[in-house]
């Protein structure tokens, strides 16, 4: 059988990467797939970088329209990044009948319905493998692996940036900033580090897992962000000595709210206890956390990012549509996981109607009753106490009081958090972060 | 489209949980597939039982052969475990032309190849996601999701009985008959537990995993097999001290001895640094830890055995076949990851062939010139050491030396034993465990 012909956009670090392991692996690959996976044109922006990698064998042009418009290209592989030149070529790659694989999760967090739609009027695949963890094999866990359940929950370390510098903050006792001029030093954070550090790429990875464990479209508009970049280093060393670690998580769950069903879909920063595998995970690195009703808690970790990592995705994709470019479009698997027809309308919930548990920090000015004060108004909010810890007063007679509660609502410990604040004897905003216990 | 015709060998613990599973998550699981997938008539030796379960709808037979022989069965689901009726049963279904689901790791890693075989000749599929490590995805994940890379080895906790013992001969400083005991009445063991205990299941395991990560046939017979019957409390203790935990592990890696290539395949308890992810999977859960040549090290982690997450893998098999059955067999995903005749001949290492490193217990009369005897007859074996943990002397001035090497070829490690039980100071047989570093 002749090879597929894949046509690359991009040869950044991912689409080099990519080049590369396809290169070094085409006997390993082929004895798999049955099939040669032949790169066969090439656009990138720096042509002469371009033709340094894949040599001359290959063309290389400059305009990507000149790939997805190729009448013998098979599948483009984009990894251009960004969001809009990049829905223009993959709309029009589908326009023209090829079958599409790419790593670009901000693309399809924000096009993917209209995307899947396009691709699935059209009859080819569009594959994202690479989108979400790198080169852990998670979207094919939960679209294939998992698919006789029921899916409850999917937690995520999902950007090694921000999970580097959490592991480096605890590691060295260092604040934020300075932890991440380090990393950008390192390499490990961009020069402009807002979409990691503010939990938006997180989000972008969410969102499309949330589709696929769920069956409901794309919602990136309606997920809440909190990034680590407010996190102290005070509220990670107290969470150490109640037992827990601090991890930036994406968090999808379905949950019951007066007797409806929705959807949470948050990424903020989470307390986790220390005992947990997750927990664990440091440096770079990702893991995914997946609750579903017969196979109970699984997970699946691995590099999250890289060159090589990335491509393994990316060339594990070509594989599965090299197999099936030909076949009927209902014999292979949904691009969200569901039957388009089967998709449902589950509402994503605000997140005041969220349930978890709360590490909350009150700066308080030392003095009889203030402790009354605190565990009253939760008793009368109807949150219960886990655990509290309490420092020796410091300059000026004050201290942290330090509260984890149980599981209740987010409006309950909201309208809480108002009442503590308004007492006299509490001197600053009341530090909330938010805890899941895995158990 | 009308439902798949699924007949179900077996309504055991897995088959009972198969059967629930496929009822309750009946509507989640159709809108994947986007077709029914209905059981239509089971087989089972105890047929009151059998009908308690599946009721009035579903013919209950006592002949499994007349569900592999009914023209109306698509898929057989074989559960009924053992190695003789089931390979009659398996190769008579596959005989008939239908596709086959199976949770049987014995009757692969011994009988896979013929039966592998035998439906590469027919056409048709034989799946086998049930057959390690229960629920967690891990043959997809081989054979699919890191299809890009050259795989250099794979390790698992992959029994979970054995697991959930040494767990409690840690944390609690029991022994091992003590702990089995206790498992058995907990029913983390079987009454019978030789399969578990002494190694042989997590082989059966390992042996499917080697087969797909590099493309070789079965060949259990050649796999090393050592149990953790014979694990004293003492050496997981002094294995704690050094920073290790000992688990059973199944190993199976490419390794070049001599120039050459070949593939390690073995089963042993194995240190490993407390600070690994795997060396903190606790109780009877199971992971796995892939390494490979593009994504580096991904591990895959959940529940390895019990009703549900076993049904969630074989249904999760129900759902690929659902979909693929009738597409041409060069469409679907190998049998054995790589193509039949791309398959590779590596031999399988001798046990005195592979490398790794070695934690040593020698129990030695106290005495000047000891240790001095020990590190000489290991530097002259070319054998570097890592650590060394030497305890107080005990009754008759005697005591424990651990030492922990760095790697060698274990026939240097053998050699060097030899020459140190025959030091006059060396009161005991050499304890020696293997240690792998995971670094």
């Amino acid at each position: 059988m002749k090879p597929i012909k894949v046509g690359l956009l991009g040869v950044g670090t991912v689409g080099a990467g990519t080049w590369h392991v396809l290169q070094r692996n085409q006997e390993e690959i082929r004895r798999r797939a049955g099939r040669g996976i032949e790169v066969t044109m090439v656009a990138a922006r720096n042509l002469e970088r371009a033709r340094r990698i894949v040599g001359e064998a290959v063309e290389v042009v400059g305009d990507p329209f000149a790939v997805v418009n190729h009448p013998e290209i098979d599948i483009v592989v984009e990894l251009i990044g960004g969001y809009e030149l990049a829905r223009d070529l993959v709309l029009q790659a589908i326009a023209n009948g090829k079958h599409v694989v790419t790593a670009n999760k901000a693309l399809l967090a924000l096009h993917g319905n209209e995307i899947f739609e396009a691709a699935q009027a059209k009859g080819v695949m569009v594959a994202f493998e690479a989108a979400v963890a790198g080169g852990v094999p998670i979207i094919k866990a939960l679209r294939e692996g998992l698919s006789a359940n029921r899916i409850e929950s999917v937690a995520g370390i999902i950007n090694g940036t921000t999970n580097f510098i959490l592991s480096e903050m605890r590691d060295k006792g260092l604040d934020f900033a300075t932890v991440l001029k380090q990393a950008q030093e390192l390499g490990y954070a961009e020069a402009d580090p807002t979409f990691d550090i503010e939990g938006v790429d997180a989000a972008h990875k969410l969102t499309i897992m949330a589709a696929i464990a769920f069956g409901i479209p794309m919602q990136f508009a309606r997920s809440h962000i909190e990034g680590i970049s407010q996190l102290q280093a005070v509220d990670i060393r107290y969470a150490e000595q109640l037992g827990y670690r601090i991890k930036l998580l994406g968090i999808t769950r379905r949950t019951v709210v007066d007797g409806a069903e929705g959807i949470e879909l948050r990424v903020h920063p989470t307390l986790i206890p220390a005992a947990r595998l997750i927990a664990n995970v440091e440096g770079a690195m990702n893991a995914v956390l997946v609750k579903a009703d017969a196979v109970g808690t699984t997970l699946y970790y691995g590099k999250g990012a890289g060159a090589e990592p990335t491509a393994s995705a990316v060339i594990a994709d070509l594989v599965d549509v090299t197999r099936l470019a030909t076949v009927d479009p209902y014999q292979r698997v949904p691009h969200l996981a569901f039957q388009p027809a089967e998709l449902a309308d589950l509402p994503i919930l605000p997140m005041e109607e969220i349930r978890t548990a709360y590490y909350l920090r009150v700066y308080v000015q030392d003095q009889l009753g203030v402790m009354a004060d605190l565990t009253r108004i939760l008793a009368e909010a109807g949150i219960s106490i886990d655990a509290v810890l309490q420092k020796e007063p410091g300059e000026k007679a004050r201290t942290d009081i330090v509260i984890i509660t149980h599981q209740t609502r987010e409006k309950y410990v909201n309208a809480a958090i108002a009442k503590i604040e308004a007492l006299s004897t509490v001197v600053a905003k009341v530090i909330r972060i938010r805890l899941e216990s895995f158990s």
